[in-house]
């Protein structure tokens, strides 16, 4: 049984809690973060501290704190040469204090408190300074999801930016279209089903062939009522930047 | 049991088709198309034709024909008074020629030939000028979907503009996260089960309170970090203007 400290006491750190604890190859031994009430409710299950000399003896200690702190807290572990990873996907394992062994534990998922995961489903981006922790880590990662990679700084930062594409710009997108849809006293929900179609869709089809609609056909009737409909100068922009994109895309 | 003439045989034609033939409230009687050989695969299993004088008499008419073909085909048709309908978000019922009874009956979802497609969950958007003729159109939608509608002229309109936002220009950022990790050598496809679980957050949480991210939080070392990293001049321009589009709609 691999032992583990969790510190930290965020969405990630809540669900990679979670996560282990249902798993058998996996134990958290113990459960670090700076407020003790944050985590108070678990301390039936899982020793809890708010003392970082209280640390206790494991195989790795996963770092799960904003990245702003990653550093800081790294530096204030009182140990040193065993094996400490954070899950951030922007930071660099030398973001870690060099006293102790460095890796990366990056679960590539958008994680929140109210919603229910399957981690299982969930790539873990894997990095070890040393060769030899590689092995240890990955043990970690399977004893929860079935999608584990090695993935270099460059590699992760590139991930990293691409998720905000499909995260959190996508979900902007989102939000454009329930404005545009609410103006007019439509349904957003009558989007719905197109919404999870789209994401389906590239499951197994490339975006690039996946693509369709007005830009890619330019239609330029269609991009001019449209632009027509559009009030906010905003969404014009980003309805005519995106457009010229799929066109640039699309060798129109 | 209701009987309806199919003219086209683009993406949605052949899928209302496919619909139609699997329920038991719906016959289609006749599939016309311009071009005989698109449909003669389908001439053991139903009477079709390119002829417009050999329309049968049907219930109704349902023209799943491009946007801007639409019009010439209604003006074409060589009988009076029926129901006869268009499947696009785009045009109105007006687009009709008004020597028949007109309407909308618009599926809201993307087709490929390619793909399946459940269509009880594909919602139809519909529309009649006659308000007596609306019973007719609900049955038919009813007969192959459980999500049916009533959507005037500028709801459809909306409806039809936000489905370029949450379809053709989220797969466009697809696109683009795509070109970000390929360009590293990292795997676009650990993007996957992000991409899904985004398009399922919004299934019950509004985009507005689903939004995460740097922008959201004005991380701005974050940002600063990701613009260095986009190499496209298009790309970074998308990055600000959406970064810009998150902090105005979140107060930032």
């Amino acid at each position: 049984m691999i032992s583990v400290v969790i510190l930290g006491a965020g969405n990630v750190a809540h669900h990679l809690y979670k996560a282990f604890s249902a798993s058998k190859a996996v134990k958290v031994k113990q459960w670090y973060n700076r407020h003790l009430k944050t985590i108070e409710t678990f301390k039936n299950e899982v020793a809890i501290t708010d003392n970082l000399s209280e640390l206790t003896k494991a195989d790795i200690y996963i770092i799960a704190v904003s990245d702003d702190a990653i550093t800081d807290l790294s530096k204030r572990l009182p140990f040193e040469d065993r094996l400490v990873v954070h899950t951030s996907g922007s930071a660099t394992a030398y973001d870690l204090d060099k006293k102790n062994r460095r890796g990366v534990f990056y679960p590539l998922q958008t994680f929140s408190k109210a919603a229910d995961i399957d981690f299982s489903q969930v790539p873990i981006c894997l990095e070890s300074l040393r060769k030899t922790d590689y092995a240890l880590l990955k043990s970690v990662a399977t004893a929860i999801t079935t999608i584990t990679k090695r993935v270099n700084s460059d590699q992760r930062a590139a991930l990293h930016l691409a998720a905000v594409f499909v995260n959190n710009f996508t979900n902007q997108l989102y939000r454009v279209a329930h404005e545009i849809t609410e103006a007019e006293g439509a349904e957003f929900d009558l989007l719905k089903p197109l919404i999870i179609e789209t994401a389906n869709k590239v499951q197994d089809l490339s975006p690039f062939k996946a693509q369709t609609g007005p830009a890619k056909r330019n239609d330029k009737k269609t991009i001019k009522k449209h632009l027509k409909l559009l009030k906010s100068e905003h969404h014009k922009d980003l309805y005519k930047l995106l457009t010229a994109l799929i066109q640039d895309t699309h060798g129109r």
